[in-house]
């Protein structure tokens, strides 16, 4: 055909497939959503309407591609999760973070009115994501990552929340609040949120604290007894099962009929794993008697 | 700060810049399209709502990425191209890629009402697009990228044409039809059209032709007399030049000033780079007197 | 300075640092030593002074490189593993590379002379080796990748004994031999060796059958009892330990001390490994009591 | 074959395809040389040996690769340079770099006791080498860099001839000659060698001021008249030409033929180039008349 004279111009695209056998991230982060804040008037430190939109897209994010094994959010960004037994688009990078980065805004557009019933969308300047994949090869770096997400929620969600109860309840000013808290610890800023303002930080929603989990619900385990974790280089033997294919279209059909749940709780602890080993092992749990 | 134990996890981020001096292709897919035509009654063999919503949607996304120095679309499919000195987000290929996936996304879901004002978004089956970067070396190269996608689309649009013309108009089967097409070429299928159902294919609509070309609108500059174009690697050398943070800023304004048009002409040929020097220069025209 | 002109091509390097906490396998092979092989008249179907002169050059690189944790060798290729937890080169994959095929060929190309004391090499034909790097994220994988490899040569030796057995004592043309060969099992080979030669292929050299083991000599442990080996992803967590700098330089010295050994044994079953701890740990055993 | 359950392993090895039709450059370095030249007792600020061996081994190099275009050396560096449309090894990075570094260095060693003659190698302390590969999309990047490389050997010859003829002939202790260089330029240190030594550095040895390039001798064209290079961007088109196999043959025998010369010239101005024209064309010339 005569394409053939310029269909040599395939040959440069280079391969990405992620290494197998590793747990893959997507990260999505949400494009200056500082000034897009601004714009439609979200509310501080935390607006309820944008993280339950957040959420809402997620989950949609997680029932489209049921091979992903659990998700976090806070804020404006959301962590995906594929395990490494995945082979979604042969684990190939760009096609897995430009499905979920395309999927989680479409449904963040489509689902804008619903939570914002009172600020529509001003075109152009509509909200978008930018993502990256990242893999670990250990499924303790991997515990690690989602440990690191949900300690960043929390200071930074402690800090957000003393700041602006200085503005906004004590009367000061931006750059003055900003001072103040400058070199202050943890106790401290509970500490000006009690005193002052009589605000127990214990006492805050758990979704801001915590940030968000998503899931598929099975019948949860009994967590084990005081476990001692090694955080070596993992000793396990680690031969990819040769999973058929007619299986794993089984699984991706147990994995459809799961709920899909939205979470707020420590994911630091071996409690939230041990309880939910479906998430780590990549094997569908049995599904909660009705 | 307590984070610190979990950061670690940052260094397991591969850098994936993309290499300088080369041109940057994105090219983004429509998702599942085929099932989703069906979905939304998509008409056959082209819908002009769905054509002129990847367009609206290609537009918005030349006018958010002022880098951008042009894009061509056929079918559910964009092209986006970066200049060789394009330095937008230190060239990381997934930031670039998902940057434009997100943004294209949001203004198609958006616009969606607009287009198709009979067959609202049925959630969640929603239309999202995966994309990668691809990166070329010489001039060349990319002219002959944008050369194979503008061949493409006439190849499928000549074959899509015929097909459904002796479907809808000529009332054979789907599987006949396919049938009699196995091995013609262009000639045959012009036959076709024309003496069987008195259609001149050079009539159909450019947009369907030619596909969808985007770029910013200077004054056009005269062709160039038989011009001999070479062939061979390039001769030049190719010290990019240093452009200083103020310059690049400026430029960028200068391209925000500019039009961003949709026009359905060829671009194998070397005239319509020739009256567009700007495109694959990286160098703003002169704007169009009012 | 002058050169800040030109100094901008350095850009165009681009990082291939590996991943972090994965095994690093180099796997070296000998260029064209099929031909080599004729032109120095290796002995067939093994030549003893050719292994042993691989054997000599890897220990070299060994000793040069105590990051290294093990090496297996068998016919012209040998692999090098590196632990998880090694910072060599800021684990940059050309740099690790290619000092190893270098170092290896030096001292190969020096020690010819030693082995192949008739046959003084011929330039411009010398031996020379590529390689290659390959990261394993689990334990398991490497094992599994170190048992590849040692079926492969346990594979390609019998076919080789059993061919140039039949050749060089049955007198039995290239082609008739490979003839026969085509499509048998290790019994048949096994077969044709003891009843028409009288060879028991199970007397032969261990360094034919198993390759070579290069690893550091510490105490041996006791192997454990029956072992149960979990053939699943890995189970621990994996906090790469912070090693400081003058710990690490404290290792490499306690990894210099010890003895560099070459073995002939099996290391596919665990016994190997139960034994010698360190070479998977990472961490340097007790040295032997004098 | 019983092989194929630990066969799996195969698939962690990532593609390190380079991009096409950009120039290649390996560059190797020597390693620990500034010890190295301790140990074996160097003269500085050049010894003649050492670098008529660096040739001597570049020269075998370009002997055994016909497809490398030009390489050129510097103290105990050498960059060799493949063409754009260069496909051995596919093209395959580390395959590239490994047989270029581990043949430099086979012949380096063997080799060495023709130029040093009194120093006899001295194990476990051989020389060796790293190297790693770089691609330049544009012929003015791959330009540049060889420019960059000339100044750069100038610029080190330049200060290392003062320095040394400073501490050698002056007497002055290496700290004395280093403090007072510091902060020097070019025609300082031209000063200081003329003035103090009697020494007019353009009558030192070109080998030394200019380093090594080499090439494949074919006959000389007459240089261009007063070109006006233009330093943009690439303008040509680049459909790299469809060279068929038994071209590609007769192409590589062409240019074994050719007798590969050893020259100390300015690399950094047009004239070497344009009467040179198949180092940049990658098509050999006419052989030289006898």
């Amino acid at each position: 055909m005569a394409n053939s004279k310029y269909e040599y111009v395939k040959s440069f695209e280079q391969p990405d497939t992620l290494l197998p056998n590793t747990w893959i991230v997507v990260r999505i982060d949400g494009r200056g959503f500082h000034k897009l804040s601004d714009r439609y008037a979200f509310k501080k430190p935390n607006d309820r309407r944008a993280l339950d939109l957040m959420n809402a897209a997620a989950v949609e994010v997680m029932k489209d591609l049921p091979d992903l094994a659990i998700a976090y959010g806070v804020s404006d960004e959301y962590s995906f999760v594929f395990h490494p037994s995945c082979e979604l688009f042969e684990r190939r990078s760009a096609k897995l973070v430009t499905t979920i980065v395309s999927t989680f805004t479409a449904h963040y557009i489509y689902l804008w009115g619903t939570y914002f019933t009172e600020n529509p969308l001003q075109p152009p300047y509509l909200p978008s994501f930018d993502g990256r994949a990242v893999v670990y090869p250990a499924m303790g770096n991997l515990r690690d990552y989602m440990s690191w997400r949900q300690v960043d929620c929390h200071i930074n969600n402690l800090y957000n929340t003393t700041f602006w109860t200085m503005v906004q309840q004590g009367g000061m000013s931006n750059t003055d609040a900003e001072r103040e808290l400058q070199g202050t610890v943890s106790s401290d800023k509970n500490e000006i949120l009690f005193t002052r303002f009589g605000i127990n930080y214990n006492n805050e929603d758990e979704m801001y604290k915590k940030g968000s989990v998503i899931y598929r619900q099975y019948q949860l385990e009994d967590a084990k007894p005081a476990s001692n974790p090694s955080i070596e280089q993992d000793e396990g033997s680690s031969v990819p099962e040769a999973i058929s294919k007619s299986q794993q279209e089984k699984l991706k059909k147990l994995r459809r009929k799961a709920q899909v749940v939205v979470n707020h709780v420590d994911i630091i602890k071996d409690e939230f794993w041990e309880r939910r080993p479906w998430i780590l092992s990549g094997r569908p749990g049995k599904l909660p008697e009705a």
